[in-house]
């Protein structure tokens, strides 16, 4: 891509957010993308096929702040409770200015056939930084992950995060509150369910549970 | 209602609910609908104002095969794992029809301003009544649940199975075979974490882990 269509592309791209906080999904049509940003309509359609693929763009941006947000906290801190507090929060802030049309997103992201779904092939790429981030957070924590959910941990706590953020979509309380309450809470939990996991009496019921996990992914 | 317009209302769902299966969800307009069971739009209209709530009108019968399905297996049972691997069973046959417009139904379900979601007030009744087939399977079953999780768990399980049938949509092996499998395990697993539930060790974490998800609920 040329400097001059990368330019173009990045003006469609910020345009479209833009009119998405703004306007909302729903009424902001390719056609009004295009007038916004003072291009024809074919080209806003060279660069982007859909909406959805405005989406993916969003879910990969929002995916790079996440990161870019939370690396400073799980660089500083060893304690495994406060960076995961660190990573639940800096998802809330980073999407934050999308809230209010984080129910159309997540419509247009549900259909697993549809390229902006998280669990879509097209995604794979946001998808393994998504969960890299939480490898990161638990790389050298304290405590340590149990040697058998190290492979395993990463990709269920970026599960745990995707019902999360269900939850945020879902939160009417003021700024969602109650998500970030949440958050703070499920995050020391899940350091102590890990220290459990860790002992003699667990240790069946959690390799048979990492077992499960691998066949339904396969 | 009258007799008639009872058997009208029927008429409607049966239609509609024949087409959503036959020729797909986005497809099948209200006037389809209408003019498939011989009926005036208006008349359509009376019963249903959108789509939507036919959605809701299938959720809800979906949960009352559901609980037919499921309870002969909760009778004659006393195994918690065999009780919950068979309401698991039972919800994946009573959906069967429906999971080619499964994404479709899951769009207009996942909306929280929308009344088809089994997250919205106006869907209180079918959630109760599905949280009620969990706590049916929960009692008297061995094990027993502790104490502390005696008044969540239902929901809890409830809400493990919400995720059970997103997995079981998005799931695009031959007859959901992978679903099933899934199911089939997570049922022993759930009843060996109850056992693990109960040992004092891990008391203060679930008694914890109980009250944040009130809090979050509340």
């Amino acid at each position: 891509m040329t400097a001059k269509s990368e330019q173009t592309r990045q003006l469609v791209i910020d345009t479209a957010l833009g009119m998405f906080r703004e306007r909302g999904f729903e009424k902001t049509t390719m056609r009004a993308i295009a007038q916004e940003a003072s291009i024809s309509l074919g080209s806003a359609y060279y660069y982007f096929e859909s909406k959805d693929d405005l989406v993916q763009e969003l879910y990969s941006r929002i995916q790079l702040e996440h990161r870019a947000t939370a690396i400073n906290a799980i660089r500083t801190e060893s304690s495994l409770s406060k960076r995961l507090q660190a990573v639940f929060a800096a998802g809330f802030t980073v999407m934050e200015p999308y809230h209010d049309f984080g129910t159309a997103f997540l419509q247009t992201a549900i259909s697993p056939s549809n390229t902006a779904s998280p669990f879509h092939e097209a995604s794979s790429d946001s998808r393994e930084d998504a969960i890299e981030l939480f490898r990161l957070a638990l790389d050298g924590a304290s405590p340590a992950t149990p040697a058998s959910l190290r492979q395993d941990l990463p990709e269920l706590l970026w599960l745990g995060y995707m019902a999360l953020v269900f939850f945020w979509v879902n939160d009417r309380s003021e700024n969602q509150y109650r998500s970030k309450a949440l958050a703070n809470g499920i995050a020391p939990l899940i350091t102590r369910l890990l220290t459990l996991a860790k002992l003699p009496i667990a240790r069946k019921v959690v390799e048979d549970a990492v077992s499960l996990i691998r066949k339904a992914r396969s």
